[in-house]
């Protein structure tokens, strides 16, 4: 098991896009107005990409379309204090060929809010990592 | 209920307060090498300022001190498709002061990771928003 510098098992690659394909729900993080900027959303992963549906006027469709974004995932027992997280960086691209609209309709991808979400947004994965927090409940206990 | 132009609900700096205050876990988002990045903490709420604990040569400590981040934490059930999510934004600040360091020590706030963590963050939220997504499941059974 390879650790950080902070203690952290690293995970690798194979198992970070593990993680994605299991995972719905991630968070965006962009820039908006000049502030760093993070939402939920749900997601599915479409031949390597992260993809995301929402409405054109929404923030995201907006700020979030044609940038540098970080993608994160996670998931953590705070009984315990195990979890972990893996974050992807990576370019957005508003998807507008008719033919690949029509593939993204077709995937199990629907909103959880209300309202029409005509847009989709895909992150092309340049940089993934992970971390594992392993527990130290126990180590503390027996201190 | 107050929608936002998305369909959620548009939750009140009481509530957004509450959920911070019973949260252990929380994403900070912050820029590194000119990149977006996001790291999974644990944190407490402390006089109305978020606190968390680092080491003094982590990324968090030489990245995120005295500059703007975001701050998340939410909750999601993907079964039925609820969940809320509450953002903050504020300046961040090393805390050199060593009374303040005693209270901080004082305070819950026990790292996950292995390791001494003696570097505490807060964050001095100036800007606080939430948002809760109802089950459109079943609206949709019915449509």
């Amino acid at each position: 098991m390879q650790l950080d510098q902070s203690g952290l098992e690293i995970l690798d690659k194979d198992e970070c896009r593990d993680l994605l394909r299991r995972a719905t729900i991630g968070r965006i993080v962009f820039t908006h107005q000049a502030l760093p900027a993070i939402q939920p959303v749900n997601f599915v992963l479409s031949r390597g990409d992260i993809v995301i549906r929402t409405s054109r006027t929404s923030r995201l469709a907006t700020a979030a379309a044609d940038t540098i974004v970080a993608f994160e995932i996670d998931e953590f027992d705070t009984t315990v204090r195990t979890g972990w997280s893996v974050v992807v960086i990576g370019h957005t691209q508003g998807v507008t060929d008719p033919s690949d609209i029509a593939i993204l309709e077709a995937l199990p991808l629907v909103s959880w809010a209300p309202g029409e979400r005509d847009t989709f947004i895909r992150i092309r994965p340049e940089l993934i990592t992970g971390r594992r927090v392993h527990s130290t409940i126990e180590s503390e206990a027996t201190r």
